[in-house]
């Protein structure tokens, strides 16, 4: 197929009017956003993206997930569609790019072919994952998992968040279950534009990192039982405290992702502590270590370590342990066909770049399972993401959006 | 003073019977009690233990606190009161008797004196204290120390739950505020019975402890200020992670509690992380440490070496640090006459007893700033407190309530 030329372009500017608008939907603390996954936020926001889809020209697909499907018509009626998207729902303390640069990136891209009256051969399609995040509903990529054919539709439904609300219920409440079985469409390929959430790109002035892998991501939840008892009354050797416990667990947590350095990372982000009152030592404390690596021997390796080591420091300490599984996914190796689409386009429109490694888990993922897909990422200041100070500049939206289009158009094959 | 013969004692089936109606009232979730401060179930309480007063022919008393006052008459009108007592609310998951042993075992005496038509020649009254636990509103001890002059009122009822909701308002809210200006009452002596809530009684086969010092207690809040950022994205050397500086602090309090072994005691039973999503590292870490001991300047010290510690902690990981005094006081001893009078009943009714310094933190301990004030302790399974698993046996709660009996009524003098 032929390659557009250099001088095909988005529209950056709009694409940063969209995404300003877009971030007044579920307003954070500070700055950024609060629009967790079927929430009302998140309602609006998919109303909003919607409405925009439309204007566009796109008709519309909704599954019984509610992933989102925006597609604008190629001209080989046997064609498969070529997919591009990612996801609007946030962090409880999120940003204002993480996921929504890809689909508004997606929307722009179809905006840009529409200002042009360029034709493709294959039909391009913007899309929107239900619950990439996993904050409210654990695990992450749970639509896009299902879609893949990773996780059970029923599974998926029945996960709750913190409340006991299931993700089934609060999906209809906010009335986006499509009646599209999910996972039926076929993809011709996927792209996923992203932030990096790392500090690699800025602090080397690359304008476009090319993913070649994904890390794999390990989550287990582990639970520690002592015994509640007051803090006064207690004498030091009768104590069973879960909490401290927790504490030499999270420090072994910290020498375990140390030892495989530099790729592999390891913390808890989720910890809590029962009855936590001030005055009763904690019977028991539940948290969940997150582990990363882009070789899976290794991921394997350090949840070994942490069951053998976690289970070591409560059997002195007294305490009872539990260790469950609550997510995770192999390390990935991204389609090179599509992968090189994306470093020629990068390299046909004169941006920097770099081959780099996804640190976090994406859509792309679990879709690199059933179609050829492939990452583009841009920096972001300080590297910094799931936090509300997040921040990119329009130049790097801009870089990112561009090589989008190239890639894609490329794949799609534009109708001379 | 006449003190009484070792023949007068009170009738525990009837204490048992009526601590067994008490624990109807707030249960918990796995046989104890929720009944925590100024709740609905707070209100119940108040108005069992009201009606059980009334029908023993009392005068009600209420505070501007909401601290509840049972009088029975003496013989002598310039005769000030001795006062019972301690509290009837509980922790979130508390046992039937931390607290309710004392308000029901000072009515269990008055109803003893009924029944033998004692006249005494000062009054006695039985109190029930107002938020004693803390665990709702901090300070413990809250109510007993605006009546002892240690704190003002109006900061206590400006105190604050975990939703925000204030000590003032929602004691309006249940009804239980009265005209009385709190600390107005004038006490002859105050004694308070309550269980041991540690080992050492049941360990050493005593029937009664000699409650002779109270340990001092401090409480400081510590905040850990990090950088919220994403679990997988950023690499280990960049983190601020404000849960592994917890844990190492939390590892630091173990150390300098152990320190001053065998009394001193430390942990942190209240421990929150934000944004606690699992894959955020966390950027803010709040927690609270309890340390205690009977000897002032080992609290002093202990306070000093966890600032410097955890300064030094925070200050080598990058991240910040804060810490603030929510609640203490300095340890006690109590009265020699009344702590005397409650050896000496524990004697006479042969009872076997031992002096023992109190671990947790009591009214009494606030109350003995204004009178002369001792304690009673009676042993609990396996010292088990502040737990729902909390138990007692009838015998232990007989023998207690009988000392408090003689106690008191040798020092309200019996008149022939």
């Amino acid at each position: 197929m032929a390659a557009p030329g250099e001088n095909l372009r988005i529209n950056g500017d709009r694409l940063w009017e969209t995404l300003v608008q877009m971030a007044k939907v579920g307003p954070g603390v500070a700055g950024g956003n609060n629009r967790q996954t079927l929430t009302d936020a998140d309602a609006e926001g998919r109303a909003l993206f919607q409405s925009w889809c439309e204007a566009a020209g796109c008709s519309m697909g909704l599954d019984a997930l509610g992933n989102m499907f925006a597609t604008r018509a190629g001209t080989d009626p046997d064609a498969l569609p070529v997919y591009v998207g990612s996801h609007l729902d946030t962090q409880p303390t999120g940003g204002k790019y993480d996921g929504v640069l890809g689909v508004l990136g997606g929307l722009e891209l179809l905006r840009t072919l529409n200002d042009l009256d360029i034709k493709t051969r294959h039909p391009i399609v913007a899309t929107n994952w239900t619950n990439e995040e996993g904050a409210r509903f654990a695990p992450p990529m749970l639509a896009s998992g299902v879609f893949a054919g990773v996780h059970a539709q029923d599974w998926a439904e029945s996960r709750e968040d913190a409340k006991g609300l299931r993700f089934g219920d609060e999906l209809d409440r906010i009335g986006w279950r499509g009646d599209e079985p999910v996972g039926a469409r076929k993809m011709h390929a996927f792209f996923e534009l992203h932030i990096e959430q790392g500090p690699i790109l800025e602090a080397e002035g690359k304008d476009i990192g090319v993913v070649t892998h994904g890390q794999g991501l390990s989550w287990t939840q582990v639970t520690i039982t002592g015994k509640d008892a007051h803090t006064g009354s207690t004498p030091m050797p009768m104590r069973r405290n879960a909490g401290l416990g927790m504490a030499r667990v999270l420090e072994l947590v910290e020498e375990i992702a140390w030892s495989h350095k530099p790729d592999a990372v390891g913390a808890a982000g989720h910890i809590d502590v029962y009855p936590n009152s001030r005055n009763v030592i904690p019977g028991k404390a539940v948290f969940t270590v997150d582990f990363r690596s882009p070789d899976l021997g290794v991921i394997k390796d350090m949840e070994a370590r942490l069951k053998v080591g976690a289970q070591k420091i409560c059997d002195d300490m007294g305490l009872g342990v539990e260790f469950e599984v609550v997510g995770g996914f192999d390390p990935v190796t991204f389609d090179p066909t599509c992968v090189s689409a994306i470093r020629d386009a990068a390299e046909r429109l004169g941006y920097s770049h770099r081959d780099i490694i996804s640190g976090a888990g994406h859509d792309a993922c679990w879709i690199n399972q059933v179609a050829p897909t492939a990452m583009i990422m841009c920096p972001c200041v300080d590297g910094l993401s799931h936090n509300e100070a997040e921040d990119i500049s329009k130049q790097w939206a801009t870089a990112g959006a561009d090589v989008l289009l190239h890639a894609v158009v490329e794949t799609a094959g534009i109708v001379e």
